[in-house]
């Protein structure tokens, strides 16, 4: 494991979104753009449904999530957060972590999803090994 | 090819940076965000040095970009733009194409790279193959 900063952390739960790259069953790369927070150490993403960077997670955990923070530095350029990674799908929870990253992302009294019946889904856990970048985390 | 309509080729000029996803040669996912811009129907990235991304993009093409365009749509969502393309790599060109990109990036008036004698560098040309995303380019 590689250890998130305390800029890391802040750069990942303040409502950026994340561009996260897995790997496709033929050997190219796939990239997904994701709402994100923290559990701890690991870096999550909730998704309701089986989609295909879950798959490629289970079946190649490597990923690189990246995430822009919207500051620009003092040589003109724009912070940036690259994170290698492990990653693994854990079944349940998608709804709650959905409405908790929602009110970071969409505003604090937003619902999120809409209604009440939903599966249980999934949350991608990505263990980050390795922080690069532009900005106060390298 | 596919296709970049207007709005993609704005989100692609307007200085916003790029997430590009190679494929390294153990088979796991690469991260780099760069400056981008369009010469003709090629998404093009300049670079002085021979970087991993520029070895990756040479032994697999097969690459993904992603872009934030800053527009927050009427559900709260972020657009952004995913290319996957096919990538090559030309040798030469890269500090004009740099300067011409540092004028979208930094600003009308700077100078970069900084200096007078560059190496001729490598420009990475990424022909678009699929569109996605969130915005008015799907």
């Amino acid at each position: 494991m590689s250890e998130l900063n305390a800029a890391a952390r802040a750069a990942l739960t303040a409502g950026h979104v994340a561009h996260l790259a897995t790997i496709n069953a033929d050997g190219s790369p796939q990239v997904s753009v994701v709402w994100v927070g923290l559990d701890g150490d690991e870096i999550v993403s909730g998704h309701l449904d089986d989609r295909l960077k879950l798959r490629n997670a289970r079946r190649d955990p490597r990923v690189v999530l990246s995430v822009e923070n919207g500051v620009v530095n003092e040589w003109g350029l724009a912070e940036y957060l690259v994170v290698r990674g492990t990653a693994r799908v854990t079944e349940g929870g998608a709804a709650p972590l959905l409405q908790q990253l929602a009110h970071v992302y969409l505003g604090p009294d937003t619902v999120f999803p809409p209604g009440s019946d939903h599966p249980p889904g999934y949350i991608l856990r990505i263990t980050p090994t390795k922080i690069s970048g532009i900005g106060p985390w390298t």
